[in-house]
């Protein structure tokens, strides 16, 4: 379900947890076993029904290590949803560059990663649990809306960035419900750089013009 | 729950063959009352757990009534849907007045419907449920977006009309999704005037600049 995580590959296969088998299944590509396992069950299982215990079942440690590592199930979460939103990735790569051409490079970012299913799928976990279950917006909006947006606007050099960075992202929320959920034609078989060229403006304008 | 809608009080009233219990429960306001509970239902219990039954129930008719104004659950689920989003009654207020100043229109239009309490729930019901059910999110796509969206196309002068149409379209609902449900602020608090203001220029750029 979810495509290879940076040190995935290098990750040691040693051991199924168990206690003490916690401390057997760490290593080097325990933290990534275990967000890859997170991801998966959060897309197949949705927020409710996902538990630590099967998260690190799945991931072949002990719920003490998933514990160790991340903290309580809606802190998985938020790690999990993180990885494909991460302010550390997606600032430097789309603010970075300056304000000129950054609505192109957040509407071409964001549809790289929905494009790819491997992505896709835990994505649209989240927004299907976010609506579905309070808990799971808690998280969404606390952890990882909020460290997101707050990077983005930090950057932007106009009134009411957080506003403006929120109907960037909203945007691009509803399209991805439209295209990918409720699959309106012809949004749902456009072309991604169709869409881009569509979106850019909007987004530049937001995040750039008064 | 709902509030009234136009012409509630002017449909005809006379059935083709129902079951006694139906005509007794006949009559002026019945399939308004059926309506209304269909959006409380679907509101309250989401898509999945919404039967023809109960929502007869709930209108105080017989299960056929409901079958013969509506047809299917699905067809009942649409009309429960359209009686806010409604292509007679949205294209002529914000389409109708002509190209300028359509944004502001649809944008003012659209945040009206959500920020009454009365229309928002089964509004949010429906999203919630196109995104966790197939079935939903095919009546959504099928009756609702097809018959809204096509109809606003129809009227723009712009290349891609109805690739146009559904990006504004997709703004809005990502909208209502961070603003009601996800609730992230500063969006969620914001004046609807101040969204507004900030939103119109983009739909107007989707529906009427090449």
């Amino acid at each position: 379900m979810t495509r290879p995580q940076p040190g995935a590959g290098s990750a040691p296969r040693r051991g199924r947890g168990r206690p003490p088998a916690a401390e057997r299944a760490d290593g080097p590509g325990a933290r990534e076993r275990i967000l890859e396992a997170a991801r998966a069950e959060f897309s197949e299982r949705g927020y409710d029904k996902t538990s630590v215990r099967g998260i690190a079942k799945a991931a072949g440690v002990d719920a003490a290590l998933v514990h160790h590592y991340f903290g309580t199930k809606d802190e998985v979460f938020a790690a999990a949803v993180e990885v494909s939103f991460e302010p550390a990735l997606i600032v430097p790569a789309v603010v970075g560059p300056g304000p000129e051409g950054v609505g192109e490079r957040l509407a071409r970012y964001f549809l790289d990663v929905w494009e790819d299913p491997a992505t896709r799928a835990p994505l649209l976990a989240v927004i299907r649990s976010a609506l579905t279950h309070e808990a799971a917006a808690k998280v969404l909006r606390g952890f990882v809306l909020r460290r997101l947006l707050e990077r983005v606007a930090r950057d932007l050099d106009v009134p009411d960035p957080r506003l403006r960075a929120e109907l960037a992202a909203s945007h691009m929320i509803g399209i991805a419900v439209l295209r990918y959920v409720i699959q309106v034609e012809p949004l749902a078989s456009a072309e991604p750089e169709a869409i881009v060229a569509l979106v850019a403006p909007t987004l530049q304008r937001y995040l750039t013009e008064e």
